[in-house]
């Protein structure tokens, strides 16, 4: 450890990119399949080895003659040739045509030897079953497709670098080709490490601060998007020589070795000794934020880029550094769709210093520009993966992005798209089946305090509010509907809770919701008001309620909490404790609206959402959902 | 046949449209596995089952405790607690902490039981073994990332339809989620009808006019574009009874069936007989150009598309009015680069009374804005698909498009880009290394008369012109190099052919080039020379060499003919003679020069492409070419 590099070595991100150009990913050659060609690229010039048409063809009903012998024909004085045959499409000629000669002719049909030119029937008349009075003069070549007309052999079909895309696929049919040259795919090995990783659909153990692997597959994925082939590797622990045997395996089969996953600064030790011991360590330390602990070596004459572990640092550093090089090894070229312009919807300040891959998420605003807004959550959050859909680069002295500043953004994927409608504030279960009826909109679910506050900053083009309002914000009502709350308790309420002065004066466990939900202020009120009853003070009242304080963020995390037997009472909906199977002790009915941005109110996704909401109750939105009613 | 609608009652194309979509194509939805979900698109909502993370995690090194316990403890009056143990990340904690109790923490590690908040171990002194003294108050909840906090159990995740990119990807990851419940990929059977059409790789018989089936491969490669899984059926003949059970086959099996593939009107006719008597024709014949024979219909519950013959006609009308049912069913928004807007760069005159979908060429000026041209080469050729990047429709009423109007091209692909460099002209070996160089050029081998007349009216950035020129066009000369041409004749050159006389005085069989290729041009001068050497008439020479009045399209075809004995003596390069093996009568020495549109000198596709003819002959541009020279 002694001869670690250290951090404040940091390297320029040019570095990085040319380090990582640096290393040769390009895989060999391979030939595939025509049926498999499609989006892949010709790794040599395709030059047609055959004529197309691959036959003299031709192009009349009528008869093959030999041109010079028509020479002089015409309506008064035509010439009489000898009837030797036909010639049907789809058939060898059978005859040969020779001087003074004719054969009958179909359209498409092979030209037989001898002729050079077809007369068309109607200039043409039989005399007896043995001859044909040819009434027009015809030159060599006249109504005759020449072999090579549509493609020569000779030519030059298609370049090296050549995209196959459905018509290029269509020349390569027609040359005649079943399989094509084409450039390998750069295979990527993805080494996860970290004790807590679990797979996906392996079972967690939460209890032992277990996880799921989110980079693994976040990053295959990104690889197979930017033409690569993905291989996972079986999770690495923290032990040096476990380590060593994996990278050194993933290497000798991959052209691309990533390591990803961990946060854990032991792990990633390990892996840099491995890398120096054993391959050659380019680089440690990049000046980008995040991603500053980037790795890039090389082992075993393989490629190494060690990613960070957060999902959202790895990705962002993935599609920044990686993505490109395996784009280029395989010899695409970067989507037309990989950034998007727009403009900032708020202002963003900045001075640290290095330069920073902001995530940003899109909107857009009411004539269809794209509005781009910081996504703040910190790197460590999964939920930021899809509520950014990109990056902005800020360079490092750039000490401020202002509201309405022109930005690109280099999307996560060419397929992300801007969401319609962006709406922020209280979940609800009415509200995620209206969403469902929507086209690619996006949900924060933030709560209806939040919410109002970023509909009040401009970003989101509605807010969902739910329960008393103590804010004000210049909106346009859309519509919305009343849902009854209170206690989630045991099926059958078997502590036999009777109501809010229960969880006062009995000792019962209580989950709480978190300040900013809106169900959590009518709880607050109906608090308000017993301490009035009782002539106490709200705070002493709330004191006395077991786990008051600690708010969840879910909407349904009380009632489950309840559920898991880890709590007496959650505040919830009678919706949520009828889909569970729990107990309910109702408190009151809370109205849930929802507000939209003025400025936004006339764009499609907003109007959308409106229409929807006007007809929800007709339409079934509050259907088996229990104490929802439109309002 | 009596019954058979006549194409005099042609429907809207908007009808066609309708037509198509009445036809319910969407497959049910499937469950896939996450490593293959990428790009597909959900079919349901799927809402959070599970907290992520899955427990309360101390986000501090430091001692669990219970935050009531340090009410009222800061630096000049601590606390003091019990110390019951400790817990370490990605163990389970084996103890709890009760009242009065504090156990150590590390970062990431799962809270015990009991507790409720970290103090920072910062704030704290261990007291003997078995107490440690808080400084600071914390609150319940203070340093502990709660479960859920990245996403809590209950919560929208993702919303039907929303497509799987690597991000989603990773959410669904973070969910456990090993498997997704997808939109289906719709089946397309494709049945290519036709008795000449041959599988690319099985032997081509062109002497009995055969050739190789374009559209099968092409229409296929569109399917799997456009979101649809492609299924080849066995070419079909055009008996009833054979085109019966291959249809029914594919219907059964299939979500949409195509046929394509023939020009024949009789296997049309079949498979119009077997969609009325099996099934149900909704349509047949639409106002528009190409594609005017298209039917639709169903077929045991499946859907039925006729398309044209005419490759390009075929992808055309798939593109326009198939592939967005396939994308539609299978849940896709139409690509975003599906289309592109340019500016005419001719005028067009269309007056045809129906719509046209006309296909055309992109490329780009000088400041990188695109321009559109007319690919004008019938719908007949192969060729064409690859010099069409897309269509613009133009309406029935449209008397022309005006050059420099504005107009919307449907791209054949969401890939296609337009040809970073768009040469016109002679076809040459060196031209062809020169071009493989280049990124996403496009020649055309149009030979250097049509070149140049091309290059006159403004369409190609440059044009290469070969031999003598009978014509001037303003044009910027970037370089070039000399040839030597010849007759190219049999290895050993068995009938001793000695020079051009010999053609004119002996009776040998001759492949002569088209009017357009200027080593033809140079024939001609040679022609005329022996012409006047002999006091003949050049006419009268011409007519006594065999073959002089069919020119052939491709640079290497009178070279083929001789290889393939049907010819005695070709013209052609020293350069094809050698590569094809066969003997060489040189008749001179011929440059080649390629000449830029002036407009377009200062484009970056043009300057790169003189930047490789500058270095050329130092970069083995002519390496083993005989008879070629830098000049």
């Amino acid at each position: 450890m002694s001869d670690r590099k250290e951090f404040h070595d940091l390297v320029d991100p040019d570095v990085a990119h040319d380090a990582i150009e640096s290393l040769e990913l390009a895989p060999a050659p391979e030939t595939v399949p025509l049926a498999e060609a499609r989006g892949r690229v010709l790794a040599e010039r395709i030059d047609a080895d055959l004529d197309v048409p691959g036959f003299d063809r031709a192009s009349m009903d009528g008869y093959a003659v030999r041109g010079r012998d028509t020479f002089g024909a015409d309506e008064a004085d035509p010439v009489e040739l000898d009837l030797v045959g036909s010639v049907h499409a789809g058939t060898e000629p059978e005859v040969e045509v020779g001087e003074g000669e004719a054969a009958e002719i179909s359209t498409g049909a092979v030209m037989p030897d001898g002729a050079d030119a077809v007369v068309m029937v109607e200039r043409t008349e039989e005399v007896g079953e043995s001859a044909v009075a040819v009434r027009t003069a015809v030159a060599p070549g006249d109504n005759v497709m020449l072999a090579g007309t549509d493609v020569a052999a000779g030519a030059r079909a298609l370049g090296p670098g050549t995209r196959l895309t459905p018509r290029e696929i269509g020349l390569l049919s027609a040359l005649g080709l079943d399989e094509v040259p084409v450039r390998g795919r750069p295979t990527v090995g993805i080494v996860s490490t970290g004790d807590e990783l679990v797979r996906p659909g392996e079972a967690l153990h939460s209890e032992r601060g277990e996880i799921y692997d989110v980079n693994s597959y976040t990053i295959a994925a990104g690889v197979e998007e930017a033409g690569g082939e993905a291989e996972l590797y079986p999770h690495a622990g923290d032990d040096y020589e476990q380590m060593e045997r994996l990278l050194v395996e993933a290497a000798e089969e991959c052209d691309l070795v990533l390591s990803s996953g961990s946060t854990s600064a032991s792990a990633v030790d390990v892996i840099y000794r491995v890398i120096e011991e054993r391959g050659d360590l380019l680089l440690h330390g990049v000046a980008v934020k995040p991603g500053k602990p980037m790795l890039i070596g090389e082992l075993e004459d393989s490629a190494y880029v060690g990613l960070p572990g957060y999902p959202v640092s790895a990705l962002t550093i993935f599609q920044t550094f990686v993505a490109p090089a395996i784009r280029d090894a395989a010899g695409l070229p970067e989507p037309q769709t990989a950034t998007v312009r727009g403009e900032m919807a708020v202002r963003e300040r900045y001075a640290e210093g290095r330069l920073r891959l902001m995530p940003v998420g899109l909107l857009t605003d009411e004539v269809g520009e794209t509005l781009v807004y910081p996504v703040d959550k910190g790197s460590g959050a999964t939920t930021s993966l899809v509520e950014a859909d990109g990056i902005v680069a800020v360079d490092p002295d750039t000490e401020y992005l202002d509201a309405g500043e022109a930005v690109d953004v280099r999307l996560f994927s060419p397929d992300v798209r801007a969401p319609t409608l962006l709406v922020a504030g209280e979940d609800d279960p009415a509200l995620s089946r209206l969403l469902d009826r929507l086209d690619n909109p996006r949900f924060l679910p933030v709560g209806s305090r939040e919410g109002l506050r970023r509909l009040g900053g401009g970003v989101p083009d509605a807010a969902v509010v739910a329960g008393p309002v103590d804010r004000d914000v210049e909106s346009v009502d859309l519509g919305g509907w009343t849902r009854e709350w209170g206690l989630v308790v045991a099926a059958g309420n078997p502590l036999g809770i009777d109501g809010l002065a229960d969880l006062a004066d009995r000792d019962l466990a209580f989950v709480n919701r978190g300040r900013d939900a809106g169900i959590r202020a009518s709880l607050d009120a109906a608090i308000e008001e017993l301490a009035a009853e009782r002539g106490a003070s709200r705070p002493a009242l709330t004191e006395s309620i077991r786990g008051y304080e600690i708010g969840s963020k879910g909407f349904e995390s009380p009632a489950r909490a309840v559920a898991r037997g880890n709590a007496d009472a959650g505040l919830g909906l009678r919706a949520t404790a009828e889909k569970l199977g729990l107990g309910f002790v109702p408190l009151g009915t809370e109205s849930v609206r929802i507000r939209a941005n003025p400025d936004r109110a006339a764009k499609p996704g907003v109007e959308e959402l409106a229409a929807e909401l006007e007809g929800a109750a007709e339409t079934g939105l509050f259907a088996s959902l229990a104490g929802y009613e439109s309002e």
